[in-house]
């Protein structure tokens, strides 16, 4: 962060960020900041998150400092269920970076692109350190914004031939079905059950509170990253499939509080110390996968850090691209 | 905050917030957000304050809502104890604050010079609404950076003829002076007893953790605004005095944790019932001051709408003024 901190504050908007950061420099950034929580180089504060009681808005605040990366900052926003009318996006989001050696603030961040990238750098980390590398088919369960984002940063991780894709609103598969042919992949829409059956990685990217995958519809050695769940009552899966899983996750307070987990967590189906931070995989202090027949799963709840960690990759390709603004403050 | 938002991100820095943001912009602007919580119609959102483990800083937010204002943000910031030596200000803050109807950010405002102004215009709030009007004598205990801005609010609350100082360190005393000198007041330096025994009004703006002012040095009929202490085990204070004096304070959950009055509470000489939001009296649904006699007490602990409250008058100005920088994100 050094050299965006010479002359003001950097200002990168959400465009820059489009153009700048990639699904490669998400992924390195969140595989490290990962690898940092592990080894407890890098920790979130505790997170705000408040119903404010105007215009249904969920206000609040991730933060974190990730003292191998020298990331210190905040990511603020909300959702606001209105905006979409009028013609914005429903989540608003901005990282604010600060300088650790003098708490300066360093640059603002556009976070709207980047919490989608960092999100669909989270599940296609624990593929590539869980899924099984023979994986050729890629099942989706949600088809909304984020789906698309999810599907493009797997893609990338094995050598996939289909999708099969299952959404509450079929609807919407249409057009995450154009998003495979785009990568070369054919696409089935099918029911939960079926994808089950043909799924070797599923992606679940949902809203959901209530079970979309049972157990017995998935077939040994698939890997599930469940990316949906963020919040206290929210599920997209069976807890009894959560249990016979290996799970792993990016942050365990979250998981057993408001990730996948916590419901098989609330009925004693599992047990907190049988949750793996997947930075210990990425640290080589637990060995991932351990079998063919396997089924690895990972609670992917998002954490503030991941957003600082690609927020403080945009400023510096902004800062080195000369495109940012910068502001004496 | 409407005039603000219309066509980009507002950047409002320390220089323009010095020169737009006055004593009396500052008084209203916490007057009417204390007025606001003590109605319901604002509230703080929970502190996050943390030690992050390097350059001895401590770093968080503070955070709320202000339906009656419109005002949405967070606080951002911290202390670094080795920025003096850098050149900087060891105290380093910034406001962002959002429109509520659509989760943008809206402006970004340095914090530095506002965080002092609202810190003297609370004190002032509370010498306005719980001073005798015959005080005479301000004592000041405390001669920081800090208190310059306290004194001259606290002025231009009642016909004050002299102050009476005492500091820690003796030596910052002569410089306070000639802020009481330019504001035509009398000035001596006095020991904590002789300030007690001469001051009407007493501010206590200090990080100490001990009693400076005992019970029985002080006057019936003072008013003492507490400003010092934001933090658990910090105290300026004889706990003593506190259950003695009808206490007052900006958020009662503050007050009874980190405030002035978390030893007497702590002891059982003092019950949170017995503590009164400085805004009900503002809003006329508490008296206040009942009689000459009254030692009255205000536990000023700080809150984030304070700082949201005089962004946003920083903001406004600033658009109006035309000097403000706007940025597209």
């Amino acid at each position: 962060m050094t050299d965006t901190q010479n002359d003001g504050l950097l200002i990168v908007g959400e465009d820059l960020c489009e153009k700048l950061v990639g699904r490669a420099d998400a992924f390195e950034a969140v595989e490290a900041v990962f690898a940092a929580m592990a080894k407890g180089d890098a920790y979130n504060f505790p997170v705000i998150r408040e119903a404010i009681g105007y215009a249904d808005a969920l206000y609040g605040f991730k933060s974190g400092f990730d003292r191998a990366g020298k990331n210190l900052g905040v990511k603020s926003g909300g959702f606001w269920p209105g905006n979409m009318a009028k013609g914005l996006t429903n989540h608003q989001s901005t990282v604010f970076l600060f300088d650790p050696d003098t708490g300066k603030l360093s640059a603002l961040v556009g976070g709207n692109y980047l919490t989608a990238v960092r999100t669909a750098a989270s599940s296609s980390v624990s593929i590539q350190h869980l899924a099984r590398k023979d994986a050729k088919v890629l099942g989706m369960v949600g088809a909304g914004h984020q789906s698309h984002f999810q599907m493009r940063a797997a893609a990338e991780q094995r050598d996939f031939e289909k999708v099969v894709a299952w959404n509450p609103h079929p609807d919407m598969l249409p057009k995450l079905g154009e998003t495979a042919k785009e990568l070369g992949l054919e696409f089935e829409a099918v029911t939960p059950e079926q994808l089950g059956a043909q799924a070797d990685v599923i992606i679940t990217i949902t809203s959901a509170f209530e079970p979309l995958l049972m157990k017995d519809w998935i077939k040994p050695g698939t890997h599930i990253a469940c990316m949906g769940t963020d919040t206290k009552g929210k599920m997209e899966v069976d807890p009894a499939l959560v249990a016979a899983a290996t799970v792993f996750t990016d942050e365990i307070a979250q998981s057993i509080s408001i990730g996948e987990a916590q419901h098989a967590i609330a009925s004693g189906a599992l047990k907190e110390d049988q949750i793996t931070p997947i930075g210990k995989v990425i640290n080589g202090d637990h060995p991932g996968r351990t079998s063919e027949a396997e089924i690895t799963l990972f609670d992917g709840t998002g954490v503030g850090l991941q957003d600082l960690a690609v927020a403080s990759v945009a400023a510096r390709l902004a800062a080195e691209s000369g495109e940012a603004i910068r502001v004496k403050l």
